[in-house]
Order: structure tokens, then sequence, then C-alpha cells
């Protein structure tokens, strides 16, 4: 039933909460041998670390990763691999506030209808803070993919799109949003500015592409690689839409539009277009995987919005101190980690079934 | 690893190839003393099944649904529901060019890549057929969930959508495409038709909407119940996009515009809109869960399309004889069908960690 | 949660009732390209079947397996192998008396608190009539393990153990008890026939050795190869006990006794002795896997028991009718099969994590 | 896939080698509202630490847990639960000579066979010290079971069984052997010490019963309770054997010996006797569940022993230093806390499919 494990062949599973003392993951099925050290997941932690730039929380945490089993002498053992963070920066605040009251689209009333009781301190288990385990784990996956190479991007941030034509991966590293585009980055930063100084929060959407998964990857009907895809995008806080290749456009187009004509190549087909996103069945067909997902702006932000409490008296919940002016921007590395745990997952389960190394 | 298994607490497994003797589906863990009987199900699926009207496939298959197994005097026992429906219509037809050259779009490069083989009849394990058993082993999914109602309609075929404003859900019905609103489906018979006579197919754009599901389904993190329907919703044939709520209009949304306000209600609070569309942090709300999905349109059709063949030779693929025009119009009855099993999983999987009937 | 579902990467699920219109096996992950076709299970289903010789039920069922789904051209196709068995025998008998008096040692009363009702004709769901399912699905385990050759063989009946110094291969096909010790089956045949005629039952230990398994199957901590074999086998209808190599023996050796000292070999250690029953650490050495059963004596017989009925009234049952006087015989071919099941879903997991055909 | 996972709907992971960092379990699936502190699981722990008297390992752990996530002001949440204990008595010590010989009857040939490589200090993950974990997360399932009581007791050390007319419970805490025979206890003394001191070690057997276990948990045929409690039990470290109820003994009766009789009762049924075991057809009748596992003498002694090197070549092993004359002693807790994992595992999986608080 695995509540809080993901994955068939190479699965994780995590857990701790926001103010916790601590959160980790422990990431089974890993392949024995591989190269594998602390530093080898820090710089992804780093990547999606918020308090780096004004355009993120100014919550201060340094996320370092410990690697407290698996390892053996720098290699895995093949042996579950369990990944530590502590959490440094547990403000003592007052949470009698949001411990009473439910901020309208954060899971307050939800776990609190579900549970019967929640840790309320910085969301509990509902914190985005989980997503950093996601990353660690998502670089140990990486490990297991040394011929896919996986990039994510944001491509629109609160409506403003970047312009395609404009898209250079190069620049991805250059801003602090991820942006492919040099002028809609620098768009972006007065935008971003604008929404965290209004105390508002802004939407985005991501796209990820992964190069070098082989054709065969998936199974039908219900481990598809598509599918699984859906479902770990989907699950990440935020997340309200996901897109495979063309996505809703496809639904656009005609059939002969939409096609992906093939031709004679060096190693299977040549494909024209790739408007599947690289999945057909439900099965990697060798061209670049693709997908898009949708990113809600936070709740959180300064106008006050009616709410109730846990007695279902109204009342009137803000949002105080510290947040994201826009969750997309450090999400791009958690989706990043997740299609690298789905692909990872997919090659092992590809194995059991059809052999190969 | 469940290749071919759906669920969790409710769970449900498929076989069967489009020209094989039978397809099939066994539905594991339902809950004993439900009445059930054939009349139960074959609803569902005459309301799926093809070769209705002049929009969808003439194929003609009386889809007759036998339960085999688990019913004991009309009530279900507790032991798995055997279901299977016999194929009829497999004609006796030449596919020796369908099994040589690869029609892209459809999943025969894929399966080949995968496995170096593939039932090549009608597509095999890949054909939409399967989906019959999807909406069966839905309609038992059903019966564990008679306090939600569930309907699914189609909101955009070939880019033109419904008008919100018109929207009348009597009028799903009344119409071959399942559209809520009049003036579409006028609209689109004549889309459909000139599609159908040119050989061409469309996309389409279906929604989802479950009323009367409690607060609580649904468990964090990686059972979610958003993930679960994404999953489920992206694993239909066709699809290429799902959304939760307001979606990838999300993304174009400020947080103060995207929250859902809550006052004082009689059973838990009252919700002043549904952005989030009943999901918020995994866990259901109470308020509708509403679902989107993009259909892709369908990879049959007559204008011939480049392609190689098994031995990687060029080759042209011109689709003959029936097909879809739109398979995202019986394509309706299987989203609904997904969402179905998937509340019941998420309702039984629920009662099993906090109890209650 | 797989109420009905066991294995891990080779996964089957059984579905139906003694007295239903049939019973069935979808058998999924298996490999694809494997030569499969009915008469490859038959064999296996005839070996167990029912009604052969006088020391077997009298129940008269063909047991013809149909192979629905999952094979192309007489080669598997990765998809869901659908094995489905009709129910020819179904007598028209009267269960009324049976619908209302728990039978003592059946699972009438647990299944119906569990359930609150049951299909009673014929012990429904509970009776051994499932097994003939596992032997099917065995049959395709099997081919994924051409390099091992298993063997299970009854070894002691009512008491009576055979002399492990007249073990004789070759004689366990030569007489109805699948026993390797020619003097001892002739004294089985008084034992049970004695028992048939008087109306009692016996139980029975059956052995099962699989040679050619590689060292490096299983997988510590919660996959281990003896676990996931105890699991299975102590699953078959009538098994109360389950050990590996030396089992409860061991508890009465000394350390240094129960050792298996290793010599340089030519593929691996040479072992001096093989106590452990192939088995270290829930990972195979290399040597070949032993494992026993224990059967206990069916719980129908003519000597009235006192049981209660459904309301709680005091009852006499008393077993009328066919039965086996020793179910450990049938049992058999199961425990081969579910030896098989075992070690085909391990070389498929051990595949996904360490690679290698 | 879940190697290092146990259960379905009350799941626990565990990680950790001997002599790395830190040992750890997450059990998920917990339902919420539960008191739970340190202080409920350490005792626990307690039982089955090291260095208590001299008839167990001198190993010093203090084996103290800490409790890191899924607790909130002293209740369980529903979210995970963390457990880590950290590994304090990690001798720097010289394993060069392990590293490269292979401790027959200990997993290190298997885990090279599987793995390629592994960490050899003190057995890595094969070591007995994971079992910590067991028992940890055992005790967060007992406060799932509070109408079940649960007791575990030596029967039988090196061939010398107890008397079954001298049982007392009473008498179990009273000796370092958990043994319910005051006289057995004084030989065990003798016997143990003689054994210690002659660098020698002994099996035992241990007996487990649950009181307390309504009928109707268990699920036929793959989720069956006594399946369940197999795998649970033999995938313990040196175990080599289980029985429920009778166990071999049964198979050793005739039928109606072996039929447990029904009286009307208050509750169900009152049964004459429990040859059963407490599970009939895979589910709990109601009465005790028992069952009984054989632990083998353990594979550390002093004479030495035949073996090979990585390498192949011929060597000598003999182990030096401290160990368990009689590792089923401190086996005792663990197989107590198999079974709470199983029932409250099996409680809840109930409830998924049946309802009921």
């Amino acid at each position: 039933m695995s509540w809080n494990t993901f994955g068939r062949a190479l699965r994780f599973t995590t857990w701790g909460e926001s103010h916790g003392p601590a959160i980790g993951a422990v990431v089974d099925g890993c392949p024995p041998g591989l190269d594998l050290a602390e530093a080898d997941i820090q710089p992804f932690l780093d990547a999606r670390r918020p308090g780096q730039n004004r355009f993120t929380t100014q919550r201060q945490e340094p996320d370092a990763v410990r690697i407290l089993s698996g390892v053996f002498e720098g290699r895995t053992t093949g042996t579950p691999i369990s990944l530590l963070i502590e959490n440094t920066d547990q403000r003592s605040k007052d949470y009698s506030e949001i411990a009473n009251a439910y901020r309208p689209g954060h899971a307050d009333y939800a776990y609190d209808a579900k549970y019967g009781l929640r840790d309320y301190r910085g969301g509990g288990r509902s914190s985005a803070r989980e997503t950093a385990m996601r990353v660690a784990a998502g670089a140990v996956a990486r490990l297991v993919l040394p011929e896919v190479s996986i990039s994510a991007y944001v491509t629109e941030i609160g409506g403003d799109a970047i312009d395609p034509s404009s898209f250079d991966a190069t620049e991805i590293g250059n801003n602090p949003f991820w942006c492919p585009d040099a002028e809609a980055a620098k768009r972006w930063e007065e935008l971003v500015s604008e929404a965290r100084l209004a105390g508002s929060s802004l939407g985005a959407v991501v796209e990820c592409v992964a190069e070098g998964v082989p054709a065969g990857w998936g199974a039908p009907l219900y481990a598809k690689l598509d599918a699984d895809l859906a479902a770990g995008l989907m699950g990440i806080n935020a997340v309200k839409g996901v897109e495979i290749g063309e996505g809703f456009g496809a639904a656009r187009l005609r059939g002969e539009d939409n096609a992906d004509p093939m031709r004679p190549g060096a190693n299977g087909p040549d494909f024209a277009s790739n408007h599947a996103g690289g999945i057909v069945g439900g099965i990697s067909t060798g061209q670049p995987v693709v997908c898009r997902v949708a990113f809600k702006p936070t709740s959180s932000f300064f106008t006050p919005v009616e709410s109730v409490t846990r007695d279902g008296e109204a009342a009137q919940v803000r949002t105080k101190g510290r947040h994201d002016p826009c969750v997309g921007i450090r999400g791009t590395p958690v989706v990043e980690a997740m299609m690298a745990l789905v692909l990872a997952d997919h090659k092992l389960l590809h194995r059991a079934q059809c052999g190969g190394d």
C-alpha cells in the first residue's frame, strides 16, 4: 500500500516533518558497485536549497546530507541507502494561530479531516521540505542512469512564457529561475520581485527533458512509463497538471499533424518529430522523454482570506513571514529528481523481465 | 511490480489482446456482501461499446461480460471477481502489412523494441480494447462508492470547446459525444463527420467530476489521491495530459486568486470556490473532485505517413478500414471508470489506517 | 496488498471457486519469447489431477487448461498470460447441510467470521481446487528456469517415513505416492487403503529439491529466498509446517556439526555438506535448495465431530462421499510448482538489481 | 518488490549495517492518535539487548532508540515513524581476515556471490543486529493491537526440551532463557555455559502465542495469516523452520485426531482443542494463534572449519571473540515482534476490506 514509498524496483521511502529533528529517505534496490559519496548528492540539494537569492524563501537550511547505510568503501553494496538531513532552522515561533485556523490552499484542513490531528509546525509532513529527500534520492537514481541526461527548466512564470525560439540550454544555470531564455529571465526578475514585495505568489510551468533513454522502458498496462511519471510529478507539492509531449496541445491537433514519422536510422528509426514526448503505448521510443508540469502559486500570501478554525468558527488567515513567491522555481530540481527516479526504476524493471545489463 | 495490476487495496488486473479469444479482469479486495450481477456492469460497457453510431468505429462487439467468480447468490463474497468478455469480431484479415511496418503513433515499434516480438493483430495488448475491462472493473468499484456520483463529459473536440455558461448536465446523455452543451454537440456532429469522411482524427478534452467524496481520502506522500488519479488517467490509451482542478490554469493565477476561502458550514467548511479540484496535499477536502484529461487524435488515419519496417527499411503506412475519428468520445466512460476505481481504492485505504465503515 | 496475487517480479493472480463455472490464473511479468503451449502445462495438471487411482479422491475433472492471452504464434509476448480451467464436475447435490453447519478443520467458520457470507459449495474459494492454478502457473515458471530442475516427493505418510538410505529418484514416478523408496511405497499402499476404507485421513511430509540454482538469488532482508519459500509453501492448503535444509533438526545440532565446510571448486566453492539447504542469509549458495513441508490429514472423514451451526446451535458434522485420504499426495506437484514460482521470481528480481541474462 | 520492507497495510522498512553509524526503521501506515514515546519502545529493545548476562554475547550496545518523525505531542500522526539507533560499540578491530575468507554458515559468500562486494565488518547487513529494528517496529505494532497479548518463550535448547506439564508462564521472565519451565531453565544454565566455554553453539526452538486475536484476520489466498507469519519468522536470522499449531506433528495424526471440535459459545464457537494453532484456511478462528520456530546454532564457534577465500583459495576459519552461544535466546523477543507486526498488519488489512474499527 506504500503510503510513503515510491517506485517498484528502485524504491524510496521518505519520512520526516518540516520542524521535526530530521528528514530522511531510504533508497532500496539500488544496484551494487556504484560509486557514491555525500558529495554526489549535495550539489543537487544545494540547487534546491532555499535562501540563495531574493527570489526564494529566506529560510536558511544548510541541508547537509548524511549517508548512514548502504555504502561501503565508497561503493553501493546493494543494501538500503539511508539518507538523513537534520532540520537546523527550527525557529521557535508561536504556532498557536496556524494550529487553530486552517490556511486555505494548504493541507491543514485535509490532514485534520483525515487523521484527527496534525503536526502543524511549518506544515509538518505536508511541507515542501520533504522534497529535499526526493532530490537526494534522485541523485542516487542518476547513478543508475549514466546513459541518460536530464534537464528541467522553467518555461513560464505568472503567465509570462519564454520564447521557444530563444531557447538556450546554456542559459539555464545563468539566472535564478532555471530559465533557458535570457530575455524572459530578465522580465521574471521584475515580475517575481514585484510579487514578493506585494506578498503575493505566482504559478509556473516547468518542462523536463531526458535524453538518452533507450527504446523499451515502461511496461504496459499499469506500469506505463508515462503513467508512472504522471504519478511522480503530480505528487510534487503544488503541482496541478502534467503533460507528456504535446500534452493538452495534442487535443487540438489532427491525427496526421500529431504523428511522428519514422525514417531508417543507424540505431532504430529516426523520428521526424516528437509530439509523443518519447513515449508511445506507455513505452519509451528512444526519443527524448518530454514532460511538463504546472505549479500553482503557493497559498502563502499577505492578503487575508476567509477561513475557519478547528472548532468551525469563522476566521481570517494571513501569511506572515518568509515564503516562496514562486514555488515552481525551487520545484525545478524536484521535477528533475522525479524524472530520474522514474527512469531508473523502469530501467531495472525492464531488466527484470527482458534481461540485459 | 504489478505490470498489469492497478490499485492498492481494491486492485484489478487485466489481461487479453485485441484479437485473442477473450479479454478479462480480476478485481481483488472488493468488500463482501455487495449486490452484484452482470446487469450491473453491462450498461457501462454498452456506453463504451463501439459501433453505436457513425461517430465511433463500426467494429461490432457485443461486449457481453460474464462473472466467473467472487459472487455467490447475487452478492460479492470478498474473493476475487473474475470478469470475462469474449472477442467475437475477430475478422480474419490480412495482417502481414501491419506485422511488418510500424504504424507511427501506435505502440508497434515500442513493443517490438521492448519485447522483441508482438501480437500485431489489431494492436494486440496495446489496443484500446483493453479499456473495456477498466470499464467493467469500474462498475464494480462504483458499488463500493454508493455515496459518490461520478460524471465525465467531453468539453472540447478538435479545439472546439463548449461554452461553460451553457453547461447542462442533462444534455450529456442526449448526444453521441457526452457533450453537456447542446450547441456544441451540434457543431461537433459536423466536425466529427467531416473528420471521419476525410479519414482524419481529432483530439478531445474530457472532464470528470466526482461529487460526494468525503474529506480525508488520499494518503501523503506517495499514495496521494491526485497522484493516483494522474497515474490512472495518464495510463488510458491516447491520454497525454492530466489536470486536477484549475490545472495548468493555476500556473497563470496569483495565490490570492487561486485560494479557496472557507466559511463555517454544516458539515465541515463551506468552500467559496474549488480551484483545488477537491484535493489539497493529496487528500480530499470534501469538495467535488475535478480532473481533466487530454486525448490525442488517434494515430489511425488515411494520410500516408513515413515509417520503417521491422528490418529497418523505409515504408509508407496508411490506415485502412474502421477506426474511431475521435477516441476521446469512447474514452469518456473509461475516464469515469478510472475515477471510480481510484476513489474506491482510497476509500478502503483510508479505512485501513483510520477506521470507520 | 495483493490478496490473491503471489510474487514480486513474476506474479500470478488466481481466481475461482470450487463449484463456480471456472477457475483461472493470470501470470504477469513472464519474459517474452519463451515457447509456450497448452501442452507444456497440461502434464503438470495431469500429475495433480484427482481420480487417477484409488488413493486420491474419485472426483473427475479433466482439468484441461486454456491459454487465453499472452502467447502469440507459440511464444510468450511479455503480456499477461491468462490461464483458465472450466469446472466440469459440478455435481448438483444438496449443500444445505454444509451451508448450515461448520465443518471443523475446514475454513467454513473462518470465512463466515471474516466475510459474513461464503460460497459453501465444495469449500468455495478455500477448496484445494485452487491449487490447480498454482500448478498451471508453476508450469510457466519452469520455462523461466531452464537451468533448474525441481523434484518433490513424499517422505512420510501417517508417520511412516521412507528409509533415506533407500532413496531412489527413479522410483518417484513408479508409484501413486511420489515415493522415492519402493519398500515404503508398498507399505503406504496398505496404509492409505486402510485409511480410505475407514473414512479416515492421513498427514504427510513432502520434500522438494531444486538443483541448478546459482549462488546469488534471494534478497535480504524482506525478500529472502527462504522467507518467500516459506510463505509460498505455508499457503498451500493443509500445510502446517515448513523447513529449509536441516530445519527443526538444526535446533538439535551444535554449530560445528551444522556448518557446511567449503573447499575450492571449479565454479565457486564445493560444499562438504548442505545443512543450510542451499540458502544462507536469505540468498542461494549454489547448492541444491531443499525444503520440507508438513501436510495435515484432511479434515474430511467419516467420524462424526461436534460442531456448531451458523446460528450457534450445536451440531454433528460427518463427511459424506468422495475425499482424499491423504492430501499430501496430490499436494506434491503443488509444492514443486510453488518452488518453481518462487525461484523464477527471484531469478528476475536478481536480474533487476544486479543485471545479467 | 520491497527488498527491505515488510508488511502490506502496516509496513516497515529497515536499513543499516552492523558497523555503520546507525541502524533504523521506518514504520508506515500506523493509525493516527496512538500514544507513543521512546519509553514505549525501549523496554522491548532492552529485552533483546546483548551483554546482559553470561549466556548472550558480551557486545555492549545501549541500543537507545530515537523517534525522528511521525509523532507529535506524544501521539502518532499517521505519517511515517522513523526510528533510529546509533551503533556505539564499533570496535576498531582488524577485519582483514573476515574480509578475505568466507565464514561457513554466515552470509559472507552468498552476499559476495550476489552483489560482488560486501560490508564485511561484523556481517554488515546480514548481522542479527538488524533485528533490533524489528523489535522497535514491533513495539509500535503492539500499540495497534491493544486487544492482543503476545508471548514468546524458548521450549528447547540444544535438543533439551521443557516438560509441557511444567509450563508456567510466570517463570518466563525469571531466567535468562525466556524459559517457562523452572527445571529446564536450571539444566540450560549448565548446558549453555558449557557450550559457551567450549566455544560451541546451540540451536533452540521458540514458541509464540498470541491471545485475543478475533476470528476473521488473514486473507485468502496469498495474504494468508499463516503464510505471512511463515515469511516473517523464516526471515529472522538463523531460523530454519516454522510451524503453525500442531505443525509437523499434524503430519503424524489422523484427521479425526487433528480436528478441533466446536461447541456453542458465548462469542462464537468454543473450540475443544487447538491443533490448528488458531488459523484455518489462512484466517484466524478466534483461538490463540500459535507458532513455533527453529533456530539453528550460530555459525560462530571456535572449532576451525574448512573454507575458501574470495580468490578461491583454501582457508581455515575460526571464530574469535564474542558471540552468542545460543542465538535463539535473543531471538525470542524478535519472534514476538514479528508476530505483533504480522497481526497488526492483518488487523488493518481486514478493516480495509471488511470495515469495522
